[in-house]
């Protein structure tokens, strides 16, 4: 079978052709991106193994984006598929399900009207994601489209942790609450930990850090979230490349009421102008970062140490809720590529049982690595995310799950036809 | 010696005189409280052991209120001086310090201009605390004045741990960072576990969770303060009676800009109505929350369980920030008198040494007292705070540092007049 996985940003269109080969596996056969929606000036790049293609776009929308992308992954030259009749189904990212969505669903007009519902929650993200369904739906009308939610994994967080203190009627009647995000990530993490570890998820108690320009740390018991440090919106948690994370909330107040800052001045500043970029001054790029801090630039390491002290916090509070933690995980760009990042967010937890071996960190760049210090109880890794793999497995086992379903309801209506 | 506490909140204004006794001791002669501060009913309780006095005040202003105390305190029937040239001096809770105290100090014109200086950092509180000061320098010019800040225990809280991930300039220019507060309690807290533990605090890795109307959870090590879970403002950190704690920050942005909230209406959310009065609906009284859960009230029920989670989150993360833990201790109104916020608080902490006896647990009613189960590498103890004292105390030492001072300048000067 072949999936086709897209993720429809703001800005961007992201898509991969993937391939099933025997029981587990997934092969990836294309993938590209379109940037810069909407612009004159828009690339579409596309490659498979050994070939790379680039071509300007004038003004692509979501339905031109995709148009194109399947126009490569079809062309006789290039292309990985005779026709989009070999595509079979499509796995779309979706950040926002709300509480609507705790698991992957097939695309009907009722999941794009729930989908809809929940777009004010994440007005930047789930239009963009349900503009690409729509899309998708109009370009392949013949194939199943599977919507995979960000937030569905985190959907077990239990109440008492993802409540804020707040009136009830803030959750009752307009949902604020922590939803958590980077749920495809972890999910990937989780069942790649499984592997690594040769042991069921039920045995691994483990806190990933997803450290990418949106940073997130998540605590997994039993397979499932039980703790994530995003919260309602991407803004909470730990410091991110220009969103500050947690902050006192009469900090807000205050800019408002003592410093006439208007929301949308708030909004701005918090967002896109905080972060690593707020402290260092200088990027938000952590490999910048940690070049300038080592030629001595005291606000980059001002930097990294608030960024690398704040994910400590978030490793410590989350080993409390679960009682005890088998396996840390660092993914995303910084998790997978910064051993001082790493190094710093654990340092003095040995009494944790953590331990990191310097040599090990150092070489596990972007490369699936353990990285702790043997013999040491709990086991330190470095594992590559992969979230587009993730989205065509869940696509697969959606597809799976109606055809299980379809067979018993053929299976029944056998049985009633053989008994009447 | 005789000192005179005075602590002046918006609405009140309490005092107590302290007599020293011996090398360490404080003893607690007369104390009482002006409540209602402008009001035509406005309350004056005042006591000495086995006797209580009270008076119904017309719209007292703080001279007033302080006056009302001056005259209980040298009234010949129930007084315990004769005229205030008994009181040697005189101890003021101050709320904000800001950068500018880090230490108690005697009060001349420079100490109350920096303080109207950080005015705008608390403004309810630390225009009450300037105008008890200028009342009491009036009513008692002879007296020596010792302002005692609950910031200044925190400013040991190092630059990575107090800022926020905002643009520098917020701190720089604003002075935006998180200052702590419930110092006061924290080393009155920090000078009683040395002598429970009889060891000195250097040895001792503390987390004091002061459970009070506000509340908050602090790291100390090596005697300092590393971590507190207030932040610029009371409104960070913890879950308390009406305050939400901390909050993601976008929520804040949502209300204002989907829902339509002004600034005011959500700083009268955030402060008011928020916390455990928020989530139960009913009460920002633990009494009065734990009897209704008791009687099988979800909400009121639910509300203990995240007062209790957010807790132990902090204690979790605050260890991580230690590397470990000697002494977990429970203070304020809530943690002297609640044993079940207390046990939730450390449920499943087995596996950091922290383990509380449920029988002593139980029986630790606002009394001092050791309820972890033995043998447990870790301490949890019970210890009524006593603000009032370590003012009291801190004022005594402020003395004592000028006599010092003055008699090495006397000193000086005597060396110089036989050298001349």
């Amino acid at each position: 079978m072949k999936i086709l996985v897209i993720n429809c940003g703001s800005a961007t269109v992201k898509f991969r052709l993937f391939q099933t080969q025997g029981q587990d596996e997934l092969i990836s056969l294309a993938g590209g991106i379109v940037s810069g929606l909407g612009k004159e000036d828009a690339q579409m790049s596309y490659h498979i193994p050994d070939f790379r293609f680039e071509q300007q776009l004038n003004r692509p929308g979501y339905r031109e984006a995709i148009e194109a992308a399947i126009q490569c992954l079809t062309n006789p030259k290039y292309g990985v598929v005779r026709d989009v009749s070999e595509i079979d189904a499509a796995g779309h990212r979706t950040v926002h399900g709300g509480d609507k969505f705790t698991h992957s669903v097939l695309v009907d007009r009722d999941v794009i009207t729930k989908m809809e519902q929940c777009s004010h929650l994440a007005p930047l993200h789930n239009p963009a994601n349900l503009a690409g369904i729509n899309q998708a739906m109009a370009l392949l009308p013949k194939t199943p489209q599977v919507a995979v939610f960000d937030t569905a994994f985190h959907q077990t967080i239990p109440l008492h942790a993802s409540l804020y203190a707040m009136p009830f009627e803030m959750y009752e009647t307009h949902g604020i609450r922590k939803y958590g995000f980077h749920g495809t990530s972890c999910q990937y993490i989780v069942h790649r930990a499984s592997q690594l570890l040769h042991q069921p998820v039920e045995k691994i108690r483990m806190v990933i850090c997803h450290l990418g320009n949106g940073v997130s740390v998540t605590a997994v018991k039993n397979g499932h979230s039980v703790e994530n440090s995003l919260g309602f919106t991407s803004l909470e948690g730990a410091i991110m490349g220009t969103r500050c994370g947690a902050l006192d909330p009469g900090v807000i107040l205050y800019l408002m009421t003592e410093l006439n800052f208007s929301a949308e001045q708030v909004y701005t500043m918090l967002y896109t102008k905080s972060g690593l970029l707020g402290i260092s001054g200088v990027s938000n790029d952590m490999r910048t970062i940690t070049d300038l801090a080592e030629e001595g630039n005291p606000r980059c390491r001002l930097a990294i140490e608030m960024f690398a002290y704040r994910l400590k916090k978030y490793i410590g509070s989350y080993i409390a809720v679960m009682g005890g933690i088998d396996l840390l995980v660092f993914t995303g760009g910084i998790g997978e590529n910064s051993p001082i990042v790493r190094s710093l967010a654990v340092k003095d937890l040995g009494f944790l049982g953590i331990e990191i071996d310097p040599e090990l960190n150092d070489k596990a760049l972007a490369v699936e690595s353990l990285i702790h210090r043997k013999p040491c109880p709990v086991t330190v890794a470095v594992i590559p995310t992969n979230e587009e793999w993730m989205i065509a497995k869940e696509t697969l086992e959606v597809l799976a799950a109606r055809d299980r379903k379809n067979a018993i309801e053929k299976g029944g209506e056998i049985v009633k036809e053989m008994n009447s």
